[in-house]
């Protein structure tokens, strides 16, 4: 497999008033990972970036890790530390997040 | 595991005269991957959705299946259907089209 874990985070916009994940606070969500994974000089064997729609659109902002398919919903920038540290790295899931699928 | 399949295509436009999937043809392999997918009504366990750049550039249009991490590279339209029918639809991955990570 070419990554460990890849990282996908919706960065999709709808026009308002629909609920989304947002594009803004996506490609924040994409930096914050990026900076988390390249402190760790995890970058190459561990990649996150940006994806459209993830169909969670409710529940978002949202992201999928894979192989596993661990979906997260309302994930925040305070977050990303966690998710890294928790899941990306330890292998550990961040239960508190997770959207049940 | 909310896909049993989740496919991404990369639409990610680079400047010329850099290597790089490409936006246009990005959009239309997904929109072709969406309707062989609906065709055989499909559409709500196997996901094909655009992404941002897979870090796979000069190996382009490329596209990645998860759970199982297989990349495929210099995807073409008339590819939509060999990938649908026979990884998506029956787990045995395209070799032709397959990159060797």
């Amino acid at each position: 497999m070419k990554y460990r874990k890849h990282v996908f985070v919706c960065t999709n916009q709808k026009e308002a008033p629909k609920k989304c994940c947002g594009q803004e606070h996506g490609l924040e969500l994409v930096e914050a990972f990026k900076n988390a994974l390249k402190e760790r000089k995890l970058q190459t064997e561990i990649r996150a970036q940006r994806a459209g729609c993830l169909d969670v659109c409710a529940f978002g902002p949202g992201m999928v890790v894979y192989p596993e398919g661990v979906f997260y919903g309302n994930v925040q920038l305070s977050d990303v530390e966690e998710i890294v540290e928790s899941h990306l790295v330890n292998d550990v899931p961040v239960e508190r997040l997770k959207l049940d699928f």
